[in-house]
């Protein structure tokens, strides 16, 4: 009988012997193993955090004493010991997440899926205990990797001054998702080389009371320093020193490869990666064709290179200029921003969920002094991920902010045209809504000059109804325009608006001549967006508008096909909505 | 003749004795008190900031070596001495801002209004300069309270690893903009008190080469230690211990209420700050008498507690039920939704445009979270202020964000009520938009159940016309109504809408029985707004819809008068306007 059978709660693993925790490691890798290879997942860092979380079990009473996990890609030992193993054991029958998830269990505090807030929320839940007069633990773990993020300082000093009880364990595995960047790295080498005894300590110059763990995959000794901590009344940081990707050798040797990985990984030849044409592997061939003649193209990407297709490969190849600030949204912007002011040629790739960190630089480093910058919004758009991936808020978060010129390609040709443009010019911020999903490429160069802002294509000329279909949904536009004709009979137009950020008002005028229903299709929510403004624009005419998007909610790992029933999104829909107007 | 009649650029510093510097150091100061007696502004740091202002531009040589202001606070003697004295000498007679601004000079690099961004923004200025073959130096000045937002963390720690020049200023006056919160206060105390020797370094932690001065108001040490900084190759600290306030009793006295100051301070009795009836003092009575009965209300205000009211006075009364996180919103918005998830009850005082800092921790901590923190946003529209503090998106910001519930009082008696209800519910994350400008007050107890959601208030029943006012436009929306009765003789209905986070359906479904125009009206921009939801309502119907509200655009201190009428915002422009469409 395995030990993992008589596992259903953290107080089950309270009466285990050692050898039975020994022995649960290694259940509790298998069992992640198992799932990522069956649905796909994070690998490393949860393999790494296997003895620290029995010993986290061990020690504290969960749900009474409450723990935290940054960003969540160390959360799966915790979900396995805290009665979810099914989701390890059988992951294709059950629907238990990779993230921390309070619906699913009162051992999770906190619906999380962006990095660096566990200290901020861990503070404010222990805030809470105080002021009510409470007495329990508060615990939070955050990666090495997470501390670049500037929340997570914001969050580690003010848990310094708390005054009471707060826990800060910090899982020092050497890597961000890739190689760690910037000088509090510095900080944390020294300390594991002195055995944390080092007296230039960032953590005890805050004020926090500093254990460390030199050997963070070895129960027995984690359990010692958590007893050690536990019930202090001031606020602690235990430093733990693990290892990524510990128990499964090729991950523990790549460790930036195995941080996450596809379905099917342990039967590949190679760690899963995408090697056909896409919109990544178009954007770093052009950037390394760039970078051959102009040494001032500087490619930015703020932790998730590997997202973009910024292998280490590409990095290498891109030397000094390539930065990765770590997981630092907010200086990712600025930089980029004074980059540009300062005659270099930015590239910012960014993803739409995890972009939303940069509102106020957007607006204020970058739009209001109007910094030539190029920033690539990847992941825009209604998908199946995790309601904290969801990347259906980027047009109205980015396309409400003055300056600011926000495209939408519709296929490879118009892509590479508008990041050429983009790059060269100097006169204004650019963000390109990189498209996700289908690669669509028309083979036809494309000529058209940008610098004519808000100008959109009148692609089919028809009458009666026109159909603006921006970026990725362009095609539905197309097919919407198709059904037109086969269930209504009529020749409707199809206009490719280009730009999400201002409207071609004269092509709009023009409509109102022959045309009585105007169409707006874009793959995000409706509530701010573009479709919106086109009713404005008509408000005080006879155009009939029906703007087609998103509906403004959280969706959580809702198949692609269903959101776009429910949103009235295929072109059956669409024509029946229509229909309803003639 | 004063030393300042001769100093028209930086260069005419270089020639001076150190007689002729300690005597320009008076004539700064007293340039800066006349300014700010004059029309208003920032003196402390200003005042702080002289003597190492003077040996900086002694030392290195703008506009070559660039050099950047972090928040601008500590700018005045910067543009005294870069060509703009006039501002401060007759400041009446020009348009020179208090802010950090490259249409002004060019010695200044940016335009900035908000804190923490200086490291970021010198980091890619550096690089820049690095990918070029440039040889220069990039300074920052980065106040100590400045050091507390997550954004200067990330620039700092970039900025050790840039392996080339970068000189990063920590003008350290113990003060934020009130006093400082946090544990890297206490490194910062350590290196004041141990003459920056002390190894316990967060600075030398980094890698960053650190230098210490401890008599910051002494031109010739500054003039030192500059030079021997001067052309690193190393990303390097100066820390300096300069005195805010320096120069001017009450302002060394009183650091915080003489922080900023209003016109005519100088001969005012006590510092300025208001004490009649406002929203202001409303939200502190309202919380100090909650506080006497629920020890679990939490005021909590990210450093800026004086543009909310709230005091020392106040603070103190609070003791531990306020919390002053630091200039660290994105903590603070996840502070606050974790102590609402454990229960306690929240209050979040933050302006507008700072909130801008706070999207994805309003989106994830809180919206996806669903927890019921109170956000209370102030100074939201249209105003003449700088542009970097124009509250006027705060609307598109939030109100795209799925589950959090944002309401636009019209009236103090709402205001109170809404205040209440919010504190008091468990089931959703609700913002109000406290109403900038005029005091308006019913003198009627207000008895509305918030708890239905999105119910808009039918004020006046008539027909054909129908007003939607929000927040502090409603009382636009009252005279908009009576100008289309004396003007087009029609008695049209009056709307306060309430929920800037939703539509009532079904009043809008009944306008179409009677009315054939709808008009919004809002204070902020169109785009992503209020009134876009309503023409969107009403796109699939016969119904016209004229949207008012402000342009999409930066407004850099235009009065406000004049902004109303460039946006058709007057009952007279309105009222023209709609009736073009009868």
């Amino acid at each position: 009988m395995k030990i993992l059978d008589k596992i259903n709660s953290p107080k089950d693993i309270k009466t285990l012997s050692p050898e039975e925790m020994a022995n649960l490691s290694g259940e509790i890798r298998e069992a992640i193993l198992n799932r990522v290879n069956t649905i796909g997942g994070h690998l490393g860092p949860d393999l790494g955090i296997v003895e620290a979380t029995i010993a986290l079990h061990y020690v504290f009473d969960s749900p009474k004493d409450k723990i935290v996990y940054d960003v969540s890609h160390q959360i799966y030992p915790h979900k396995i010991l805290t009665g979810r193993k099914e989701g390890f054991l059988h992951p294709e029958h059950t629907t238990i997440s990779g993230y921390s998830n309070p619906n699913e269990s009162e051992h999770d505090n906190f619906i999380i899926g962006h990095t660096s807030t566990a200290a901020s929320l861990a503070t404010g839940l222990a805030k809470a205990r105080d002021l009510k007069g409470e007495k329990y633990n508060v615990i939070a773990i955050v990666g090495d990797g997470s501390m670049s993020g500037g929340e997570a300082f914001e969050g580690f000093n003010n848990a310094a001054v708390l005054n009471s009880n707060i826990i800060l364990i910090v899982n020092d595995n050497e890597m961000s998702i890739a190689e760690t960047h910037g000088g509090l790295y510095k900080n944390l080498k020294l300390l594991r080389e002195t055995n944390g005894k080092a007296e230039n300590n960032m953590f005890t110059a805050f004020g926090f009371n500093y254990v460390y763990v030199a050997n963070g995959n070895d129960v027995e000794t984690l359990i010692k320093a958590f007893q050690d901590v536990k019930d202090t009344d001031r606020p602690t940081v235990v430093h733990i020193h693990t290892l990524k990707g510990k128990g499964y050798k090729q991950a523990e040797e790549n460790k930036e490869a195995y941080h996450w990985q596809l379905p099917g990984f342990m039967d590949a030849k190679e760690p899963s990666g995408g090697q056909t044409e896409s919109y990544e592997s178009l954007t770093t061939d052009y950037l390394l064709k760039k970078h051959e003649t102009d040494k001032t193209v500087i490619a930015i990407s703020p932790s998730t290179p590997g997202a973009y297709g910024f292998t280490p490969e590409f990095r290498k190849k891109m030397g000094e200029c390539y930065t990765d600030p770590g997981i630092a949204e907010e200086h990712a912007v600025a930089y980029a921003s004074a980059l540009a002011a300062n005659g270099a040629k930015p590239v910012l790739a960014i993803m739409s969920s995890f972009m939303q960190r940069t509102y106020d630089q957007m607006s204020q480093d970058l739009a209001l002094n109007n910094s030539p910058a190029t920033i690539l919004v990847y992941w825009g758009g209604l998908s199946p991920m995790d309601a904290t991936h969801v990347g259906s808020f980027d047009i109205p978060f980015l396309s409400n902010i003055p300056n600011i010129v926000y495209l939408a390609p519709t296929c490879k040709e118009e892509y590479l045209k508008m990041l050429d443009w983009s790059v060269e010019q100097t006169e204004h911020p650019v963000a390109i809504r990189v498209p996700f999903g289908n690669f669509v490429s028309t083979g036809i160069e494309d000529t058209t000059d940008y610098s004519i802002l808000n100008k959109s294509k009148l692609v089919k000329t028809g009458s009666e109804i026109a159909v603006i279909a921006v970026g990725n949904f362009f095609g539905l536009g197309g097919d919407v325009v198709n059904q037109i004709k086969e269930k209504l009979g009529i020749e409707a137009t199809l206009i490719n608006p280009v730009y999400l950020t201002g409207l071609d008002e004269e092509l709009l005028e023009s409509l109102k001549e022959n045309h009585k229903i105007v169409v707006t299709l874009e793959n995000g929510i409706l509530d701010g967006g573009f479709g919106e403004k086109i009713s404005r624009f008509y408000g005080n005419s006879d155009m009939k508008v029906l703007n087609f998007g998103g509906k403004k909610e959280f969706t959580d790992r809702v198949p692609l096909s269903e959101l776009l029933t429910r949103y009235h999104l295929t072109k059956e829909q669409i024509v029946e909505d229509i229909s309803k107007l003639i």
